[in-house]
């Protein structure tokens, strides 16, 4: 974790960690505002979590890292929450299996929000003190980035729930969708090429996964001028893209053929509606298409005589971009057709980058250097972030990752090519 | 399903028919007394629905079994439901696949609630009704049997999903246990044998499965006494009962190694307390031991130098006995120690007869058709009702079956012999 | 085991037990001759085992219940062949897995033959002895109906093997079909009725699963006058037997939608030819239709507003028949067309009866306690042998058992009916 | 595919490209001299192919890609044999599941050898025919190249299904192991940085995978002067090694955890011996660890304070060393103990790398493209040969690929460090 700058809130003045934190967790809640006590309960398939887990999850974080080290006599405030919301950090201790998540009806919601507003009360103590070591405004920098993270996995999980219920429901009544509008055309754009410094530059947030900051060589190539949208989908389904097989990575033909993969998730059978957040809509042929696996992007590339782009000519571009777009704060939740040209928002884009250390990486020390490490083995880079990802937490060297056959988080296509235009 | 007589109710005077819809319709919301908007939901394995489920698919088969076809204009209340609701009627419409019950946040609770008070408006007004055919009563008393199957299946299932939370929970906690005392003594007492007479004799309410009445052939052979304590069960494990292969079917021996069974569902590790729906409770050493398997109770009679009875050697003893017992009325929920000499409550009794139609066996006409006989094939009769039967559900008669391998339900073991004592 | 009279060959004099031995042991031999080195490895799914592992199996059955225990100082052939070919004898020592029978490429298939030899010449020793107590020549029958059991399965397996290779091959090219013939018009007959013996009568070899001999009463039925034929089951499933629920049990349904049976095992895709011992043929009209499972036969008998028999039912009316029919030595290793009114061979017959223990059933002492009981759950009985049964095997109390999904054995279908025409 | 140079053999001269054909083809059946036909059959698991299917594959191979489009009125040898005997071709036609291989008992082995013989005459003719296309004879080179790499696949597949069997068997009595020694010590050594070329640099054959030759920036790191041996991995395991999640990369403790692993594939439960193609032996201390899978390799690398290196920087360490070692041809088969610096045969070594498209990578035309490309996402980047290598099969730019929980393979492991010694 680099160090930590000021972080600025919609208004001119520089916001408190308190402040920071007051707000951050206050966006969570924020986004269960139509949901009832049933709809926390549910965990659709292995990936997804519960709503309620969710919102306990990142409580426990605090608590775990903040509150147990470096809260005084702060005392844990239930053993069975130290392990049923502890999610994969082996060495904070036992931990409630991620399949059977869904299997706990109590605590209650109630309860959980007991539980949130007791550690957020300690917290708020503990940032009134002075005296405290600095990683402790550290770690708590990284669990309101952390807790940005599950803001993202709330939507998209309890977005794969409600899918999975017949009745066509709407997780969100009040989002509204733009006007649909004509994209841009598709260019490809000359990217930079030669010895280039990648990763976090120091002088805001990061994970340890964007460090250390290095070189890498850049051939020659170009990169899309926008994001592929449903429409040129569409077209690659018409197409026959799912029936070719010499367009597939092995992997990927396996998966199409094994699930019985025709379209991009939540589409409707005739591939002119679409299950969103808001509900079921017709699908706009202008807004980029999203929920599609790497396979399917890396097949929709090959078709269109394209390559996905490497993590670095994807940063190296989204350098020059201005980090705006459709984002969380946009309350769209869904990718917007129109210019699409930006780097950032609408859909995390599909890299053909394995995710791995960077040279000379170093995790966190202590239960932390759980965070990512240990997970860059068979995952893939995305980058960018989503329409459901917090404005404040986006940026160029900004890393995530997913399996290579994952659907359910906003995942998307930009192309690249060798050589330049 | 044979003609119905009058029930009666714990009072002296005969209950009309709506009078019954309304106690027992009742009983069922009775049960959810402790319950919070989150237990509804959940489905901890496939055999297991949500409260909730329960609570609508009763109300569905009245909606469709009598209102659909009798209620004049009624209009179906939702067409989601219909389809949502449906058990395994395939005469009846399409349905919602079974282990996908506990992926449905909505309905809601108080949405179900709804449902269940408009049709019982309904039924209540077709009850009123002057004119109506034979029939309409008889599927209505269908329905009340059926709503008394799922008021079990309810309890059961809410155990089991209460029982995978690690949180120690207690379904409800007004449920008392009576002092443990000893139990009396086991004996083989002889049973009748020559030609006999078995099956519903018509004088109450039965399923098409307890009919025709026929004779059967019963060999000289004796039952034991009373049911298996714990304690008798206990010895059987301490004596290696589940690693002697010679003491199994070949299917359980199977089952104990795939499974790690060593001990019945809901026992603690050490044998000393077991998981009850009113909490973690010591084991009564006098009770009679519970959730066990066919292929367990079967182990145990072999390691016993004994065997399980036939279903037909059990309706011979049982048709002696009184039909009293620890049953659901009882508010104990849980098998009481004592004499266990009766054959009604406590725990169903495994027998050795798998499920299968008495000779001249019909299924009902139409959809309730599929009530019954489908099922007759790889299952084992199991007789006598449990403490989570209703008194007025019970009779020697009654056949229910399940799996060889089930271990959820309230399932216990009486001994039978070749030969008279 | 009931004591055991002499078996009488094809020719007019007794036949001394070391020539049954001698020549029931040739048979099986007898049943590969077209095989090479190749086929005898293969296991095509977990319930088929390899050729050369039958021949293994047979010949330890021999050493491991005879020449073990009653053979002077015979040693063992080979320690790993104790471990290698016990099938389901716990008590006889650790076994190798069942699903890894086609993991061994070693003994090879001349390996196997020196040690049937060797356990023949030894065996012939010991029936020349004098002064073996009686149970020694009461096992080795044991050890010859086994044997004959495994020549079936041998080849049933065998047809397995060969059916999963594209190449269309033939398993045994000597074997000829007899011209087609019209079946005669199908009928009821009426069964007997009323208190009846079943069972071993004493006279004849049996397994222990055919004792005691006891009554059942039979209610008034009728049988069908012969096995259904192919043509017969076309009609079924043009008629859409295999869409239409309503015909299934519960267990068979999810059968038929989990694996896609629209037909019966190798029958072609159009359901006008069918793979066979002697290669692909044109499907007969005419002849009994076989390699369907319970399920399915169950499923036709409703269609045709009929039911399978129990097994008493068959036995009853098999008592009145001749023990005569297609069998192995007819060398047609196939159904064939004609009467069909024979109730031995050409096909099991599927009866409604699950397998279970007779009253007062016990089973034989020690390790051959194994052969048959702990196999009574889940399994339903069949009855009559095929064409791949020795004809001296066969007998009206024999009793054979499948799970009821079983479909690669020579398995068919006999209609019944409650009352008498 | 790079043009393809001459090849030569141990002797003096340049091996004419029918020579080599002949030589190449003739080491394969080498590999099987102690097999009878029963061996060449099973099929041990998904990954593993019956060693008749390499032989006839690899057959297919020269048949498909030069003799069917280049030789003139050649006729396929046997339809079946183009569908059974396709691996992954798509574009080549169907092809049989690859999960299935081991159930075919035909074609018998000396078909397939009568097949061999066959091609081989084929292309002895095409080869004598002057006028042909340039790609001819690249398609052969690559059809010896794709030779070779089944040789080592036969052997490390027989071994595996050899390694099943109870027996103890040995597959070929005739390898040797040397006496052995205590290996040099291990150090870390500088290696290259900045910007490097790396691939193939066209002088000799290489697949299309090692293409175009590019730069890559290599930071300063070192890497091990040897390979791991057998005796600091069983340190890795005293240490509790297995046991430590701490070690693990996410998806390598889950793999741990499910299939139970606590040592190398082949190793005896008391870490004392191994099944060796030479049947089991005494582990050698000083030998070096193989059928380790990526996630033991980093485990331990994590647990000895170190890393995998990179494919490049393996690469540019390899480029400075002789292309000898233990190979094939050396008789052993097996990792052999000694000095161990040398970075070719005895074991592949694991990188870090996943693999993946070198920048500018185009695949071959036509079904030739499914070589190599479709398998880039998932795998990890193996470098530099094993002992079941031929010798002029490996090179510096010789990239291999496996999943990372693959371990029947020989695969060891060679540690890197960031920084300079």
């Amino acid at each position: 974790m680099a160090s930590a700058a000021n972080h600025f809130s919609a208004g001119d003045f520089p916001e408190s960690l308190a402040d920071q934190y007051c707000r951050i967790r206050s966006v969570t809640l924020s986004l269960c505002t139509h949901l009832a006590p049933e709809d926390y309960v549910v965990q659709s398939m292995p990936d997804v979590s519960p709503t309620k887990w969710h919102l306990a999850h990142t409580t426990w974080f605090f608590e775990r890292f903040v509150l147990v080290p470096y809260g005084g006599n702060y005392q844990r405030y239930d053993d069975h929450y130290h392990y049923l919301f502890n999610s994969y950090y082996y060495t904070a201790g036992q931990m409630h299996a991620r399949p059977q998540r869904g299997l706990l009806t109590r605590p209650l919601v109630r309860e959980i929000l007991d539980y949130r507003r007791h550690v957020d009360a300690a917290i708020d103590e503990l940032l009134r003190e002075t005296g405290q070591p600095a990683e402790v405004r550290e770690i708590i920098e990284l669990g309101l980035n952390h807790e940005q993270q599950h803001q993202e996995l709330l939507l998209t999980d309890i977005k794969h729930v409600f899918s999975r219920n017949p009745m066509q429901l709407i997780v969100n009544p009040d989002l509204v969708m733009p006007v649909s509008s004509r994209p841009s055309g598709h260019r490809f754009l000359a990217g930079a090429s030669g010895a280039l410094e990648f990763g976090a530059t120091g002088d805001q947030f990061c994970f340890d996964n964007e460090t250390p900051r290095h070189a890498q060589l850049l051939q020659e190539h170009s990169v899309g001028s926008r994001l592929i949208t449903n429409e040129e989908y569409r077209e690659f389904i018409r197409d026959g893209g799912y029936e070719e097989c010499t367009l597939w990575l092995s992997d990927g033909w396996a998966a199409v053929k094994e699930r019985g993969w025709n379209r991009p998730l939540y589409w409707s059978e005739d591939n002119e509606s679409e299950f969103t957040l808001g509900g079921v809509r017709a699908l706009d042929a202008a807004a980029p298409v999203c929920h599609v696996s790497l396979f399917e992007a890396d097949a929709f590339a090959r078709w269109a005589g394209a390559r996905l782009p490497t993590e670095f000519e994807w940063e190296s571009s989204a350098n020059e971009a201005l980090t705006e777009g459709n984002l969380l704060e946009a309350m769209h939740w869904h990718p917007v057709p129109g210019d699409n040209a930006q780097f950032f928002g609408d859909v995390w884009e599909w890299t053909s980058s394995s995710y791995a250390a960077y040279p000379g990486f170093r995790s966190l020390d202590g239960s932390l250097g759980e965070y990512n490490g240990k997970f860059m083995c068979n995952q893939m880079t995305v980058r960018g972030g989503s329409c459901v990802t917090a404005k404040d937490h986006v940026r160029a060297s900004y890393r995530s990752f997913f399996y290579p056959d994952a659907r359910w988080q906003f995942l998307g296509i930009r192309l690249a090519k060798d050589g330049v235009p």
